[in-house]
């Protein structure tokens, strides 16, 4: 593969980032890409700093995404892609210059920091003929997949109830004011948006939610809190979903629930049966059929589906992690890709699009006007 | 201490009953109650055969309570104390009988089908010169107790989120439709009340959030759902809690959650640590100290508190279970029952009371009200 | 019941013991026994205050085991049964007493300090007409009968591997040394025998192994050791398996291994399944049928057998633990007493008899022989 | 990094193989190494498609080793290092090739398939000038980074016990007859030399075990099975083990035990503690010191040490898995390659060596000579 690798650039994920760092590795695992160039500070002596760091040479590495945009898309050898692991408020903004290019864009979540942003950028993104991936990685999961492909094939029955959760506990105590640049920006309205905790993981529980069992939302009330004082953005959050056709829901979403890392949980119940995963153990999905025991589907083990075993990269019993998932967002956003360059048609896979991105954003705005209403019922913006 | 048992009636727990055999054997586990009266069914002969099969002498049983509550009331040896183990709708009219004749009452939950009577049974009870001990039982645990005095003495700091919830899996068929009994009366408004599920096990929930927390609720938000065709009472709850001060809360109850058996968890998270107990691994309590590795305290195990010590029977690694939790409710009514035969002060042990009783009945009231005006806030009717 | 109890009296058990309160706890769960008399200990004043606290009548509280043999043997309402729960030591001489006088007999286990007195004992309980019970208590928990019934029935083929394993880590420092009574007997040769751990929970294991696959032992190779200086029984025991009929296993005990409380675990694999079963949580058993997806067999849950039923007594979901297993060994005694009593048919139930109990003291014989020549294979001795 | 990776080539891990692939993903996972050669099978053909599959062009790809090692060996570009992920039989006369001309070798466990050869290879590496490490991959997990610090800095004291196991239930029948090719060599002793189960993980187990303690072997005895007919080579190896020093241990390899995939266990035991490890769930390690809570270690969560930060590649709570402990060991290869290559000293990173394989193999040897002899204590030979 190494000859017909897709070029890739990156914008952010210099030095101090941390979600940079895994989008390269992710990018690496099945080998389809080669980062050749990037945009990794706004700030030339910092962007150059990390290019060096990462091998690249002088003339590929920019501190301005709307040049390097144009450069690469006038370059003979210019990137086919670009991954943007900006804060928020930046992926709107630096998406469009590369979309209008035609250069593939992997954008990291939630889409955007405002809903107005989403939403042009969904127009930007039909507008070009480039793909968007956004990297909902969670997704990438194999049993996530194998979770989807019972639900879809009916082994649940009709989804009653969705128990959907994603705990932290890094943001207990005020460590913004310490300068740590991941709370920074992430508590800054400025750069995140509306939603604190709601945005950066309550949209990857809300996004599960709906990969897996493919409902969608009717209306939501939310009850959001800032315990931390001085904090500006909730840093826990408690909603009740309404999907359509019946299915209820609860999500909650912290950063201040000491003893909880990323403790990413979804359970789904139907009438035929129930299923339970936890992204801090991902490679094992408990399925109860009604009325029988509970049994444990490992990654890749016995009895396990198709949509799984395809996203696996190794037999069952050895733990694949959190890379391996993100690495399979980027592996089909390979697929995309080579497709749209050999003129095939798009093979349909289940990556998270700009349409789930807007989705994210506006699911962030409407539990920000429940909760500002007192935690009235609403409806999505979209 | 066999000579010097409290002599003890039971009204309801005849042979199709679950939750008799429970009281019963929970009071003989530490050998301070001898059962020697009972009213087990209002049709008379299955009361007695009920009565046979426990070795009652004929003329302690009856088929009417109030009957029962005379008759004893006047006999030199009478009971000294009633477990009233009926359906709901029972709970008050017996309960108000015994009580007015200085009998003490071990009481099963939620206290009453309605929150009139609830109103009703309070008065009754602080009328009476006798004890009134509701078994909410899942207080009995021992570290429910290791939790509640972790709490109270601040080791987690002050309470920012509670997250409690109860789902089972029994009612996810219309089994009340098959003449079972245990379903058939859960599902009928006039023997259960307003509440389904969540008065059957949401109120057990409730009563452990408030029993570990000691928190005061201010308001709730309930959307309840009634998923299985026909059935006139919510299998489905979800419910948002605000605390006086501030905390926050979810709750979950349900009975139509495949996979569940009796998953009552309950998990509070405060501004210094964080806790998670699992009713059914109920011998192990989940404690992380903000910024340090979880640790695992286990029944009467390294580290534990004189809570839990003073309601354990076994060292550590041996498990205690469900019965034995129950036991302590039992236990702590014998203590309270033989203070006051001796005319010494009451002992002030945790079990829950008939005010706690009127709580559960008024918060499956608010429910109620809540979901039916359609998820709107409300506060307790108290 | 309670007209109808069987009369209990009990051999040790003081005020200071940890057993005794067990056999007396799981001898009320049921409802089958009333312990009406006791020779608490050997000095005359601790067993009156034991007696005392207990509520027994002074003439039925003994210092001298022989003599309350003979005097409650002649009694006309003497004891129909006795628990000898003292030191290994006292087993033989006190059983013996009761035994000859028809006096049924529940013992602890180890059957006896020394093989030579285990041979003693089966031919006294096989010349008595009296039952005798052997509280090797975990194969009293539901689940341990499941997984007998499952090997039994062939579900998991032919066995070939069994891993059994008893660690604690109360003994990791010399405890006995700081005067503490249980540490005491248990290191003490005198009171114990030859095994330390091997004989304290080395037996449980092995006899658990036999219990629920009904493999007999062809041969065994030990390693023991006394980790903890000045100790002089072994604290920890390494012991490979050879069965009849070529299965294989490995039993590990040991009372110095920091974080094992009482983590005794069986682990079976046939040639079409394996189970796996932990003490410390032991209303789960883990059943893997060869080629599918681990299962989880909850007491009395989806799936379950008529052997778990029999001997549970609440609904799936809410746990049992040691003291219901307990009880169950008692309950199944009371109704081969009551088979006895009425002339009918010794109703064949599962509990450990005087044979299981030689096996035991064999066992340890064995390992004792087989460490003592440096890891030779040996035979059991019986 | 792009521009000077270390180049890369490959022996064995053809179409059909499942090593090699890993070997390939675990390279690229830190961008230190570039596949550029291969050898992917004898057949040329076979060999041919691989490499094209890999996209490597048709001169750098191979049918024998020895041409390979001859030309790269040459090559103004040729390999810095090869990777030799053939079956164990092949290590020998392959690696011997490349050490000989100075390029690396990053060779798969066991060493080799006989004590001999193990020894002439030592002797070939210690006489070239390139590195030699060994990919037993477990060693590179953050958390047996953590353990194998905590044991070395005293955390646990003297180490008494060590239990270690890996159950695997894939050869539960004969599934070599089917052709199935994994099965098939590993099965083979030609192949695999003289262990079977021993051999493929039960290496694996006891390289843990020293890698963590840090102690060293003074003898075994071993007992192993063919349990699956006609199969030539153990599938089920008990192990005792004796410690220089008086620690002891219990090896359980076992290919037969249905419900397990990769079930790799280590549990250390010391005079101040405890820890407990699970290959399947690599991202926690128990700690308890002795008399205090059990605490649940996280890769880089709270409390965690320095040996398993210098590993992680993410921060704790997102799980890293198989592939990433695989990397490290490539990591520390690269790291140790640059070093030489720019002569420097030696880092001294832990990744395992040619001597880790030696005794590897001397275990292997030593298990089937106790074995053959009944179960006799035997010693290593080398």
């Amino acid at each position: 593969m190494s000859n017909n690798r897709i070029k890739l650039g990156m914008v952010g994920g210099g030095r101090d980032a941390f979600i940079g760092a895994v989008h390269r590795i992710a990018s690496r695992i099945d080998d389809q890409f080669e980062l050749v160039a990037g945009c990794f500070s706004s700030t030339a002596e910092k962007s150059k700093a990390s290019g060096a760091d990462l091998g690249l040479p002088e003339d590929r590495v920019y501190s301005d995404f709307t040049e390097m945009a144009k450069r690469e898309g006038r370059l003979k050898n210019g990137i086919d892609a670009v991954a943007i692991v900006t804060p928020n408020h930046v992926h709107y903004p630096a998406a469009r210059e590369f979309l209008k290019r035609g250069i593939h864009v992997i954008c990291d979540k939630p889409l955007t920091s405002t809903l107005a942003d989403a939403k042009k950028l969904v127009k930007a993104a039909e507008a070009s003929n480039a793909a968007f991936v956004l990297t909902h990685n969670y997704t990438g999961y194999p049993l996530i997949r194998q979770a989807r492909e019972m639900v879809a094939s009916g082994e649940l029955g009709n989804i009653r109830v969705v128990q959907v959760e994603y705990p932290q506990d890094w943001l207990s105590e005020p460590l913004e004011s310490t300068g740590q640049k991941q709370a920074g920006w992430r508590t800054d309205p400025a750069k995140s948006g509306a939603g604190g905790s709601i945005g950066d993981i309550g949209t990857h529980a809300y996004n599960l939610a709906r990969f897996v069992t493919g409902l969608t939302l009717d209306s939501l009330c939310a009850d959001m809190q800032r315990f931390v004082e001085g904090r500006e953005l909730d840093d826990n959050a408690h909603v009740l979903l309404r999907f359509e056709g019946g299915a209820r829901g609860m999500l909650w979403s912290s950063q201040v629930a000491p003893g909880n890392e990323n403790g990413l949980r979804i359970r789904v119940f139907g009438t035929k049966g129930g299923i339970e995963w936890l992204q801090e153990d991902p490679n094992k999905l408990w399925f109860t059929p009604l009325g029988e025991p509970k049994r444990l589907l490992t990654r890749n083990g016995a009895g396990i589906g198709e949509a799984s075993m395809a996203v696996s990269r190794i037999p069952a019993g050895h733990p694949e992690g959190y890379l391996e998932g993100f690495a399979t967002i980027y592996n089909e956003a390979a697929q995309t890709i080579r497709a749209m360059q050999n003129g095939e048609p798009d093979p349909g896979l289940p990556y998270p699009t700009v349409h789930d991105g807007l989705e994210g954003v506006a699911f962030v705005d409407a539990c920000v006007r429940s909760s500002s209403r007192d935690g009235a019922w609403v409806r999505l913006a979209i």
